[in-house]
């Protein structure tokens, strides 16, 4: 195992590094889940146990944003404390308590030829993670990753560089009391920025790449990889509102989707309303909705509606550019626009929306089936809030990602979607003919 | 539709293409199976019924192709004739037959918060195939990609370009016949080698992109998209013998497997024989396959055991270099490797496999349980020829690669590995908590 000292070195070789995560993924394929499930619960031992050298670590990292002048919601991002540190070891200890994700096998057939096929689960090998401020991603990536037999190669912001090496050190105990290899989990915590660049090249010793960050992250992922990106991160997010729907249960729906927490990717941005109820409706969302703080970006329709309103002087309303229906807000601003019909949603969902989460609300059975059928997009709501797309919330358990991209993993990624599979044939001593 | 003039213009437009195709895609999600399967019906009958205008812009490539001074083996490659557009055809309604790999709904959960889910299939949506001189590529991706509702754009070599335009030609007036968008399949053939970098790089139109070629190919690929790629192509493919395989029956399978199609990427390159076996079994080897013309690379031992039996005048017996244990030979030359146990093939296998098809000889159901479960491959034979890997030898009724990568599909790609899934999730006019 490399020391915090060799990680921390300028002249890391990642090549080296690359080569040890793959030797250490092909031992993993030799481990038991019993040792992957004690690495874990060893793990969030540790982590209460060595609680003030991580936090000293930690404390570090803040000192250091600080004198950088760093903004207050980088730093509380940044943050650990005993009690994030406790939260981060119970998460572990659930990620521990799943189903073995590799325990499957499927699709057996027994083909004329006389061969017997089926599909085993297998890790993916090695996983690539890129982000940026949250030293509990570091954490998370790990237990996943060992959860489903992926050595992991994680690579953290600079800013949070000592804690990562506090928390690795921490793992690799953890992964040696279970005799796994300490290289299943390695930190690239050199601030180089190149780095980045030589990781995403790796394709010889890492077979995805999972970035977590803002959307110019992700386009640098794609930009420079020759591996595969899971790529994710921008919600430019809808709700369609359909003549039929229930307006009084739509408010609370739209208010939880845009409201409840503003900053992440499946909250609402774009509410669109078909134009019969538009008179009726969009007060009422302006009123529940305006007085949570949130401005409204209307169209001309929606906006000569809202400001006929008595109440029309409470509510921030401006006029929506055409740059709006393609913004991912991360805050109380909420675009608005009165369409004629289910069709001019749909084409409008198609142009602005980002393959995140999509939502209708009706109560007409063949537009929730039309809609769920033509909209393209990782989860498709029908009469819930888009802040449901979480892995958690579908019941993964658990999710190290969500994928916006179409291929192994779309939507919440849990440990399911950490795996691939290789076929099995097995045949009494069968020749092709 | 473009005309094959237009679809020739040496100024082709890649952005509009991608822009038409992502349309063509969107309009396939409001297509019926009854519909993706008529126009397959109708391609291959207008297969037959075209085959004069199909035949004689073959013969146009291949006169471009002798005059260019192309291999007779490339020549064969690109040629046509009524056979094989039969065959072509017949293939083609098999695929129309399959059963619809979007018809499926699964992992549906009713969660605490009254969230119903599931996981509904869906296309993956434009998918990008570059291939070379093979022109039954063009129809058999265009198929599979109708049958899986995607759409599909094809670039094949510059070599059979006329081919393509009327392969192509006739398969847009199969989709319109259908109803179907006729820029559901497109075909690049402006033979500027610049448009191929340009096509990787459509990150915004293309989903998927599918090399069907050689290693340079796909290295090519991998270097330059934006796209996730399909990698495939490379097989250095190994078949272990232990000591407790049934040596009569292992000759054939050997023998299956390097000689019945050696230019294919799933044949035999390596043999692996565990040194209790060895005297006895290589000269077996030898005789069945050196009667077959196969050159034996062979190490130290294996050379030495080989050269000591009567017949070995007959047989070609060269030293195994280094470079030999990571070739793809693709021709009638077998490397052989003497090993000491289970764990030094397990070794070679992981240090020069290429990930594609992976054989072990047998009775020891522990050996197999451990080749089974340590080999990191798309497949993993058990008594039986590596030359098994294959979408028809697997039952998956048709291929349209075999990947080597763990993203997404690997091995054989099929009908259902052209597809994705999206999250449908309902409630009862529900908010998150």
């Amino acid at each position: 195992m490399p020391s915090p000292t060799e990680m921390m070195s300028p002249t890391a070789d990642l090549t080296a590094l690359g080569k040890r995560a793959r030797t250490a993924a092909r031992a993993l394929l030799r481990a038991s889940h019993a040792q992957r499930v004690a690495a874990l619960h060893t793990l969030a031992d540790l982590l209460e146990q060595q609680h003030e050298t991580i936090l000293a670590a930690n404390a570090e990292d803040l000192a250091r944003g600080e004198a950088a002048g760093l903004p207050a919601n980088l730093l509380d991002r940044m943050l650990l404390n005993p009690e994030r540190l406790q939260a981060i070891a119970a998460d572990t200890r659930i990620v521990a308590e799943l189903p073995d994700p590799l325990d499957e096998q499927y699709d057996f057939a027994v083909l004329p030829s006389g061969l017997t096929r089926y599909r085993q689960r297998t890790p993916l090998g090695v996983v690539g993670m890129i982000y940026e401020a949250r030293p509990n991603v570091t954490v998370d990536a790990a237990a996943l990753c060992i959860k489903s037999g992926n050595a992991v190669v994680l690579r953290g912001g600079s800013d949070i560089r000592a804690s990562c090496v506090a928390i690795t050190t921490v793992i690799a105990r953890a992964l040696a009391t279970a005799g796994l290899p300490t290289d299943a989990v390695q930190s690239i915590t050199d601030p180089d920025r190149d780095l980045v660049r030589q990781m995403l090249r790796l394709d010889q010793s890492i077979d995805l790449i999972i970035p977590r960050g803002g959307a110019s992250l992700h386009q640098f992922c794609r930009q420079n990889a020759t591996i595969p990106v899971i790529t994710g991160g921008i919600g430019v997010c809808h709700t369609y509102v359909d003549p039929t729907a229930d307006l009084e249960r739509a408010v609370p729906i739209i208010y939880n989707a845009r409201v409840q927490r503003p900053s992440v990717c499946n909250s609402l941005d774009t509410l669109l309303v078909q134009r019969a109820i538009a008179a009726q409706f969009l007060p009422m969302v302006a009123q529940a909705l305006g007085a949570a703080g949130v401005e409204f970006r209307a169209d001309e329709t929606a906006r000569v509606l809202l400001q006929a309103h008595p109440d029309a002087a409470q509510w921030r309303i401006t006029p929506a550019g055409a740059e709006d229906y393609d913004t991912e807000f991360l805050a109380l601003i909420l675009a608005i626009r009165v369409v004629d019909d289910l069709e001019q949603a749909l084409a409008h969902i198609a142009q602005h929306g980002t393959g995140h989460s999509e939502a209708i609300l009706t109560n007409d059975q063949a537009a929730a089936a039309r809609f769920i059928a033509e909209v393209d997009a990782s989860a498709v709501f029908v009469n819930t809030s888009t802040r449901f797309n979480d892995g958690g919330q579908f019941g993964l358990g658990a999710e190290i990602a969500v994928s916006t991209q179409k291929l192994q993993a779309r939507g919440p990624m849990g440990l399911r979607e950490l795996t691939s599979y290789k076929w099995v044939a097995t045949g009494d001593w069968l020749v092709r003919s």
